[in-house]
């Protein structure tokens, strides 16, 4: 039987909430089994450009990630707040090991291609070193991950957060029985998108063509949906998607999601 | 017999000059053993400060770590910098992964006790995670240190670089023959300190001894040599003083001291 694997991502909200996060963290500590951490963007970074007035380069709706933005990003994400959440977990006992996609060629990317819209320095992901992951995750150590891959030829790449922890649980399951965690703001998947209450315990791929069918998961929750059944149709074996309270033993209101 | 291994400083003023630091990675990367790079401050964290408006605070002539200008280290050399020499190592094809002390619990401190003056988020280095850096060493990964370590308490710790270094040597030291590479603006040690090609080849206890009563090592050298001196009674096997060129297989100018 394969060994369990815990993969969790969180959001740039929970980053900003230091009560929440420490909450989090300690949920997440407390975790039994091998487990990987990334953690997203959210709102920091844009407010530290706001601050240096650098501006967000926006084309068409969707944000441009130019040389300067690159660089907000790595201070912040790569540096402050990836090293006080190894930090934090350190003294939590768990033996957390920062991370960007460049450190021990952890995330292989390359810069996505410019069609409509050149979104600078933005990497699609070509895959994970298992080797590595297997290495660090055999010595105890907990990965914690910024997201930020490299192209193998200097060049870092912002990368978005959910594709990083999907391919590392994709990665993962290999040789582990691995469950990906998806932290958001809601409890899970609503069945009434106005009550917050309305969590869908559980979907699989009959019931999710049926919600898709009655309009129930569209907009922001489609391409969330479609990263989760990407993952499990590439060998992961559950997908967990509820706000960061998911991961307290306490806590069973969340949306499980398997093939 | 031993294996032999590296450990390399790099002070600040390599990070700002794009040119030099492609040259000195260069060079860096093609040492065959296994090796281990710290880099050190200099200004870049003072001038995004600045750009921040954060003051920069001093006491009685010594600079002060409160828990803004922590923030900004945190930003610079933990991230900007630490990721951009990974991915530029990865490059040049050197496996290299990026650490702060918290990092594997890599390297462990305590905040540096008030006496006279009270340094703020200041960190004397307790010892250093010999298991963490075998596991990395032995998997062919480059360690490459920022100068951040860590109470176990959750707080990050602004640390001496060169400290860092000559503890990571020492700690190397049990199972590997370690050479220590300290670099900084000068080729070397000077007999004359206005002729910068008046560099001492070798430098041992006894001729050190005769150096200090002629006078010939004062001022700035005084720590640098003591800090190397520590490291060599503390079974490090060589240390070597000299510029970024040092470690150029052509360049032979720069000095090695030993007991």
């Amino acid at each position: 039987m394969k060994q369990k694997l815990s993969v969790v991502k969180i959001g740039g909200n929970v980053l900003e909430n230091e009560i929440e996060l420490d909450r989090f963290l300690l949920n997440f500590s407390n975790l039994k089994e091998p487990k990987i951490l990334v953690h997203g963007g959210g709102n920091l970074a844009t407010k530290l450009a706001a601050r240096l007035g650098i501006e967000s380069k926006m084309t068409n709706g969707r944000r441009i990630t130019d040389s300067k933005s690159l660089e907000v990003i790595t201070m912040v994400y790569g540096g402050l707040t990836n090293k006080n959440v190894v930090a934090k977990l350190q003294a939590l006992g768990t033996n957390a090991l920062g991370l960007s996609g460049a450190d021990g060629n952890a995330i292989q990317a390359h810069k996505r291609p410019v069609n409509d819209i050149d979104f600078g320095f933005v990497g699609d992901i070509d895959g994970i070193n298992q080797d590595l992951m297997h290495t660090l995750v055999d010595a105890d150590l907990t990965p914690v991950f910024c997201a930020i891959s490299h192209d193998g030829k200097g060049q870092l790449l912002n990368t978005n957060a959910d594709t990083i922890a999907s391919e590392l649980a994709i990665g993962m399951s290999h040789k582990f029985e691995t469950t990906l965690y998806c932290c958001f703001e809601k409890k899970g998947v609503l069945q009434d998108v106005k009550n917050d209450d309305s969590v869908i315990k559980h979907i699989n791929t009959k019931s999710y063509n049926d919600l898709l069918g009655h309009n129930i998961i569209a907009d922001g929750m489609l391409p969330k949906m479609q990263n989760c059944f990407h993952a499990l149709q590439q060998n992961v074996d559950k997908v967990c998607i509820g706000n960061i309270s998911m991961l307290d033993i306490d806590s069973n209101v969340y949306t499980t999601i398997t093939l």
